[in-house]
C-alpha cells in the first residue's frame, strides 16, 4: 500500500501470504465418482462442477457442506451524509439489534440452516449496548465521508481487515468448517461498494449505481453525483487495491475483504454473498489472485452493477432469484443447494452398484 | 377427445372439473406481512413471491413446504426402436429397481428433504418383480411408436391420466400436502415430450430437440427426423390437447397431466420438474387454464426445448443449474429454496417488533 507507514505495514503483512493450493487428487476422486453414477454424465450440471470443485477445497472426495459460519460485519459510513439511502443511518445499529435478536433474515436462515452467526460491529454512529452474539470491534462511529476524504485511514483500514481475518479464525475455533459466509449491513454501503466496483472495473459510476435499499431514480443520480465527486478526489488506480479500498471502502467490506483472504490462506471454502460481497472479493482477488480458486459466488444480486461484475467473475454464481437485501442472506439461501450436491455426488448409487446399463452410444 | 368412446369418456370425465380457487385473503395477508418485515421490500425478490403465491394456494398468511410427496412414473416408449435415446431400453426397468433401492437421484434427494416418494410403474419392456415403494399400475409393456402410430389407444390414454389422478389422492392420504412433485422415467420419452412441444407451441422439430440422456450431433438429427414423420403422420391439432398427448404422449407424461391436473382439482400446490414435467404441464393448462395458478416451475432444463418453452409458460421457473435428469430431480432440489422462503416470511421479525426505523424515501 502506497501510503503504508511502518506501523500498518506490520498489521498487513499477513495478507501476502498465498492462498492454499487446491487438493487436486480429490478433484481427480470426485471427477471419477460423478461418471460413475447413476444417471447421465453431466445430467447434474452445477451441482456436479459444485461437488467436485468442493472435494478440491476440502481434499475429501465426498465433500460436505454441513458445519456452516456466517460472519456479518457491521459498520456505519460517512458518505451517509450525502442522502443516498433510503433508510436513517440509525437503522445500521438498530439491525445489529435485530441480527442479535434473531429476527433479522440472515439469523432466520442460520436458524434454519443450523449455522453459526457472529455479527462483527465495527462501528456505529448510534452506540450500541453489548449484545449477545455481536463482537464490538469499535474502529470509529463511521468511515471518513468518501465523497470528501479518504473513507479509512491506513491504521483503521489495517485494524478492518484484520477483525475479518479474527472473524475467521474464531468461526474455526469452533469447530473445523465446510464453508464460510460473509454479510454485511451499514446504511450507505452500496455506494461506497458501487464506487469501488467503478474503480476496479474503470466504468462510468452510472452504469453501475442502483436503487440499494430502495433510492428512486432521481435518489439514483445522485447517488452517481456522490460517487462521481470520489472518483475525482481520489483518483484511485485499479492496480493499487488496498488503497481503492482505502478510500472508497467502509470497515465491513474491508473486513469482508480481509475475512476472504484468511479463507484461502487457511483452505476453507467461501460462498460469496451478493454485490457488496463480490466487490470485496474481487479486490480481495485482486490481492491473491489464487484465492478465486476459494470462492463459490452465491447469488446474482438485483443490485444493477451486479451485471457488470458477473463477467469478471472467475465462476458463475448458483442463484438468480432478484435478491438485494445483504447480510450474507443470498449466500445463506444457496447452502440447501450446495448440501444437495454433496449429498447426491456421496449418496446415489454407480451403474455397477445398481447394476444399470451404461450408455450405448 | 375426438376419438374418445362412450367408454374412455366416463374415464375422462373427472379431467372437466375445474382448478380450485386460491384464496385472495390470505395473499392480501402475506402480501400485507412482507411489507412490514425489517428488510426494504422486495429485497428477497422471488423468496417473497414464492411465500406470497404459496399462501394464496394453502389458504395460511404463513404458508409451508414441509409435508413434499414425490410421484415418479415410470414407462417404455415404442419409439425406442427407432434408436432415439443412448441408452438401451432395459435402463426404464433398471432405474425402477434404483428408484427402490435408494440409489437413484431422486431417491436420495426425497431422503434429504425428508418427502415420501412413490413410483408408479406403467409399463416397461423388461418384466419388473414387485418392488418395494413401486406401485404396479401396468398398461401395457410399452406405448405405440409414435413415428408409426399413435403412442396411445384412447382407453390406454384414460388409464394413465387416471394413475396420475389416483398418485395425488395416494399421496394426500398419507398426509395433507404441502407440495407435490411429479417425474418421470422412461427411455426415449425426450423425443415423446419433444414432438408433444413442437405441436403444442406450433414449432419445427429442429428448434426444440436436444440430446436427452446424451445423443450426439447426429443423433440429434435422427431424432429429429423421427419426430417430423410422427408429426407429418398424427397431424396434430393445437386445439386438441388430449389428442395431441394420445398420438405423441406416453403413459408417464399422461400420468403427470392427470397428476398435475388432480393437484389443481384438489388445491395442492405443484412443484414441477424439467422440460418433459413442463410439457406435461403446458398441456394440463390447455385442459384446464387456471391450473397455472397450482403450478411452481423449478428449474431451467439444460434440454435445448425448454428454452423455447420459457416464454409459454405462466411464471418463471426458480433455479437455471444447467439440470437435465428428470425423475423430478430439479424440483426436488428447488424445495429447500421453497422451505427458506417460508421460513423467512414466518419468522422474520417486522420493523415494529424489531423497533428499526422505516425508509424516510
Amino acid at each position: 500500500m502506497s501510503c503504508a507507514t511502518g506501523y500498518e505495514r506490520a498489521f498487513l503483512d499477513w495478507l501476502e501470504s498465498p492462498s492454499a493450493p487446491l487438493h487436486r487428487q480429490a478433484v481427480v476422486e470426485a471427477e471419477s465418482r460423478q461418471q460413475q453414477l447413476t444417471k447421465p454424465v453431466g445430467a447434474l450440471g452445477d451441482l456436479e462442477r459444485l461437488a467436485i470443485r468442493l472435494a478440491g477445497m476440502q481434499g475429501k472426495p465426498c465433500p460436505q457442506a454441513e458445519r456452516v459460519a456466517i460472519a456479518v460485519f457491521a459498520a456505519d459510513h460517512g458518505v451517509a451524509a450525502e442522502g443516498v439511502s433510503a433508510y436513517p443511518q440509525a437503522v445500521t445499529a438498530q439491525m445489529i439489534a435485530n441480527f442479535a435478536n434473531g429476527g433479522a433474515a440472515i439469523s432466520v436462515a442460520a436458524r434454519a440452516l443450523d449455522a453459526r452467526l457472529r455479527v462483527y460491529n465495527l462501528g456505529t454512529v448510534t452506540e450500541l449496548a453489548p449484545l449477545p452474539g455481536v463482537e464490538s470491534c469499535v474502529i470509529a462511529p463511521q468511515s471518513g465521508n468518501l465523497a470528501c476524504e479518504p473513507a479509512m485511514t491506513p491504521a483503521q483500514l489495517a485494524r478492518a481487515m484484520a477483525v475479518g481475518r479474527q472473524a475467521v479464525i474464531q468461526a474455526s475455533a469452533d469447530q473445523p468448517l465446510d464453508l464460510f459466509i460473509g454479510g454485511e449491513m451499514g446504511i450507505g454501503n452500496t455506494t461506497s461498494a458501487t464506487a469501488l466496483a467503478a474503480a476496479l472495473l474503470e466504468q462510468p459510476a452510472v452504469t453501475l449505481a442502483g436503487p440499494g435499499t430502495g433510492l428512486d431514480s432521481a435518489g439514483i443520480l445522485h447517488k452517481v453525483a456522490v460517487i462521481e465527486r470520489a472518483l475525482a478526489l481520489h483518483q484511485p488506480r485499479v492496480e493499487q487495491p488496498l488503497e481503492l479500498l482505502r478510500c472508497l471502502g467502509g470497515f465491513e467490506i474491508a473486513a469482508l475483504c480481509g475475512a476472504y483472504l484468511h479463507c484461502g490462506q487457511q483452505g476453507v471454502p467461501v460462498l460469496v454473498d451478493g454485490f457488496i460481497c463480490t466487490v470485496a472479493a474481487m479486490i480481495a482477488c485482486r490481492l491473491q489472485p489464487q484465492l478465486s480458486d476459494w470462492l463459490i459466488f452465491s447469488h446474482c444480486s438485483a443490485e444493477p452493477g451486479y451485471a457488470q461484475l458477473l463477467d469478471n467473475l472467475p465462476s458463475w454464481p448458483l442463484l438468480d432469484l432478484g435478491l438485494r437485501l445483504g447480510e450474507g442472506s443470498g449466500a445463506a439461501v444457496a447452502v440447501p443447494l450446495i448440501r444437495m450436491a454433496c449429498t447426491l455426488h456421496a449418496q446415489m448409487a454407480t451403474f455397477d452398484e445398481a447394476a444399470v446399463s451404461g450408455a450405448t452410444a
